[in-house]
């Protein structure tokens, strides 16, 4: 027989000793009622004496000094100073203004959702990485894990059958960092999703027009955006003795074929998945079809993979064949030359229902020291995954709604659904790697005129100056001195890279004059202070 | 003696009777290690507890239909729609255009901070607001419930000594939400900053002239800028008897008076606050100086308090009501004439040094129908709080970097702040209410020309013509059907005032040439394929 412990012995045996429970378990909190074999109060001890073992550490060992802490942001985020959101704003322009020529509108939903409404959408891998909000007493809260899942709920909620929107924001993942790469746990998607029951395949060609449109303005350089289908891996797939319920599992090893050889992944096929050694092979002959006829065209390896009897009887897989035809050719249509239908690719979410699609960008970063973070050592590879992914899901936003209708004649409520995210923060990263190569300077405002003094004690005449050019809607600086040195005044300009100084001066002031300044000529001009608005504006025009 | 219940009896008691256990109090479970009197494990029983009931509400009562649940955004938060979203985008449109203009940098910082960063800085009433995150074995962590903090967080940690910065994002706290007022639990904060030692009231003027302008713009109807300094507050409360250790409970009183009449802010302050009669009396004659002579100027208002002998021999007070006339006159010459000197003006936040300021704007949703949410019984006022606030903290950085120097020689590093913070989800409140008052037409989209076909089978056509539009740098729609009708393409872009429809047809293509249609004047024109994109370009530019 076990040993019987009070909870309230165990509690203070492990607190008083401060180490973890036998059963404390750092990663595997989220879900303490599908724990098996403990009981639920041994889970919920085992969660605050975690918490407090943290506290302990963050205070440090001297409760003396409590003011000092490490100063630091949490792990897997960053602060982004002005210069990184220069950038930032720059690459969301470019993306933003690619949503708005598509006609999209845009909204916005909360950061946090109700953790019943993410429950079960990310599967098994993506789940155990969710954020979810501490039970203060209300209801029980998750960050959002990403833009679809909460649109996918906006749709049902609101009862919206058809829609183009696009969302910029944040999403929250308790993954493992690795900032260099722009992959963090915290991070911005920009998501463009068209709902509604439309004709094949017209707004996927529309969503890969985007990808192309945005990557080709970035200027990254070279990239493509692997194309498949869902019936197609499920046609494959069964065709090596996989049935529907071992999609998920053997998508997730297809699918680290980007990152890892054939033969490892075979492995886990084999030894994990279950699957025969003939099998297995079968199947490495489909999903490695393009890595064996590298000069082949989309519809020739389209072609090719129906070559094979096994799949070509299989009437699934054979729409899905069709399918992607329809989409190569509407891509041609719309000038989108980017794209490789790749049978290896296998996207890790569920709720994908037809064409799914990833963009790569291969020499990503080549160029940049990364070995200084010791990152190559550990083999990772020098792109940085791929920027931009999507797919039609035909069915998340029914599974929000559930069926309806008069009772034994209910029905489903599909609102059919396609998009593409763009994995921004990868994109940031590339940028800014990109702008540290080529030294380029980055201006942080957008000051216009700067409104410096000669002599002291012209405090008030440059805020007098300062106000009313605000007030003409120019972008316009003074130093927060009474008496700031002329030096400091045009070096400042200089370096900030504002074009113009307006120089107050007694002598000037007196003839009703002010002094214009070009920064980077250095040519000077006696203003009047009746022209002077207008003798601005047009020296801004020429500049 | 106390009954003695195992855990495991009193867990099940109060889980099979699904009710709360006597010990639960849903609001109170943010600190369980402070609660007196009760074992610890009480307390986190008692979260499981309100937790699984949480979850049973929302599941419903029928465990069978696990699919259905009541699909809503969590508790004071709301989904922005398309319509909304572009209202809230001209408004922090207004407001970033006045940040630019006035040369300030923009940051980010993340969504959550470590538990230890945001602990001691919102006061009494705002720590418990703090929204927490589960601690799911790394750090603790906690939502951001301000943006100064964070700002003064980032200051410390790169050792950063001036910068004008602005912040646009989202907050978290866990108040009653009055949703039609815009006060919810996610809500935008807008906040500029300008941190480095300067002169004295310069970079304060600056502030209010921001508010000036861009409350001015948002033309939301009269407001004014209420006015008061810390030195004052202090003074005034010393004078009666209030000494430095009640200043914040005193403050919490004071600032009550703008939802409350004087005589309940009397006995609060008699009552819970311990101050006797004649000194209640004496601190209403200052507090409510502006109100007995509401004719006054804001100098004359200042020197008035002056004339007060307890007030006047006071060092600090003095020092208080100096620096308010220079910033008094140094709004004058920006050019702002919103601001009232305010002696009842205590903001809640215990980081403020100087002068602070809240701005209002009396009349706002003023017509709008409140009475439908039965607001208007509970005796709220008709207006929406403060839409803009802030003040000078010249110690919150300091406090974070704590004493440097050499041992026995250790002297604080002050970084010198004052910023302003706009209420943006208020002024959004306001200005979804005034559009719906006036029935303004709301745009979602920008798109300028939607591409339509006369008959079928010209979506090839289509696709071809939209793709070169596109590339072209045109906002350009399409049916997302292979033969979509006429009058419904046309009807589409009636709805959407979308300016120019361009109608394919095939004798028009034999010909060479597409249909060009104004929607509003329904003129329509041919042009050659030639000249498609200069003569769109050209009549684009007349619209």
């Amino acid at each position: 027989m076990k040993p019987v412990f009070t909870v309230d012995e165990k509690w203070c045996l492990y607190v008083n000793n401060m180490r973890s429970p036998p059963w404390f378990d750092k990663d595997e909190q989220h879900e303490p009622q599908t724990k098996a074999g403990l009981h639920p109060l041994e889970v919920m001890i085992k969660a605050k004496v975690a918490a407090m073992l943290e506290k302990k550490k963050l205070l440090g060992d001297g409760q003396a000094d409590q003011g000092k802490f490490v100063l630091k942001t949490a792990k897997g985020t960053r602060d982004y100073g002005p210069k990184s959101m220069a950038v930032r704003e720059s690459v969301l322009k470019i993306v933003t203004d690619a949503f708005k020529r598509h006609g999209a509108e845009t909204i916005d939903t909360p950061v946090f959702e109700l953790r019943d409404v993410l429950m079960g959408k990310y599967g098994e891998e993506g789940g155990k990485l969710v954020y979810d909000l501490q039970d203060q007493g209300g209801e029980l809260l998750s960050l959002r894990y990403d833009l679809t899942v909460p649109f996918a709920r906006y749709l049902a909620m609101n009862k919206i059958s058809n829609i183009k929107r696009y969302h910029i924001a944040k999403v929250y993942r308790r993954d493992q960092p690795v900032m260099t790469r722009g992959r963090y746990r915290e991070f911005y998607q920009c998501d463009f999703d068209i709902a509604g029951q439309y004709d094949l395949m017209i707004p996927e060609a529309e969503c890969l027009k985007i990808v192309d449109e945005v990557l080709s303005k970035l200027e990254i350089g070279e990239f493509y955006v692997k194309l498949n289908h869902r019936y197609i891996l499920e046609g494959m797939f069964a065709a090596c003795g996989a049935g529907s319920d071992q999609f998920k599992t053997v998508c997730s090893s297809i699918d680290k074929l980007d990152k890892q050889p054939w033969n490892e992944v075979e492995e886990e096929l084999i030894k994990e998945k279950g699957l025969s050694k003939d099998n297995t092979e079968k199947l490495g002959r489909f999903v490695r079809l393009r890595e064996f006829n590298p000069s082949m065209g989309n519809v020739e390896l389209l072609d090719k993979l129906m070559e094979f009897e096994e799949l070509a009887r299989n009437e699934r897989f054979k729409k899905g064949i069709e399918e992607l035809k329809v989409l190569v050719n509407y891509c041609t249509l719309f000038g989108v030359r980017s794209i490789r239908f790749d049978p290896s690719l296998a996207r890790g979410l569920d709720y994908y229902t037809g064409a799914i699609y990833e963009a790569v960008v291969p020499k990503a970063l080549e160029g940049v020291n990364l070995e200084a973070n010791g990152e190559e050592q550990k083999g990772l590879p020098v792109g940085v995954g791929s920027v931009a992914a999507g797919g039609r899901y035909d069915e998340l936003v029914g599974n929000f709604i559930g069926p309806t209708g008069p009772k034994g004649k209910e029905k489903r409520q599909d609102v059919p659904c396609v998009g593409v995210s763009f994995g921004i923060e990868r994109l940031f990263a590339i940028m800014e790697a990109k702008m540290q190569i080529e030294q380029m300077q980055v201006r942080t405002t957008e000051t216009q005129v700067f409104i410096a003094s000669a002599q002291k004690n012209l405090l008030q005449e440059r805020m007098k100056l300062c106000g009313q050019l605000w007030d003409e809607g120019f972008k316009v600086e003074m130093a927060y001195k009474a008496n700031p040195k002329l030096l400091t005044q045009l070096q400042y300009c200089e370096d900030r890279l504002i074009p113009l100084v307006l120089i107050v001066g007694e002598r000037e002031l007196q003839e009703g004059v002010v002094k214009l300044r070009n920064v980077k000529t250095r040519e000077e001009q006696d203003v009047p202070l009746t022209e002077l608005v207008s003798t601005i504006r047009s020296v801004l025009a020429l500049i």
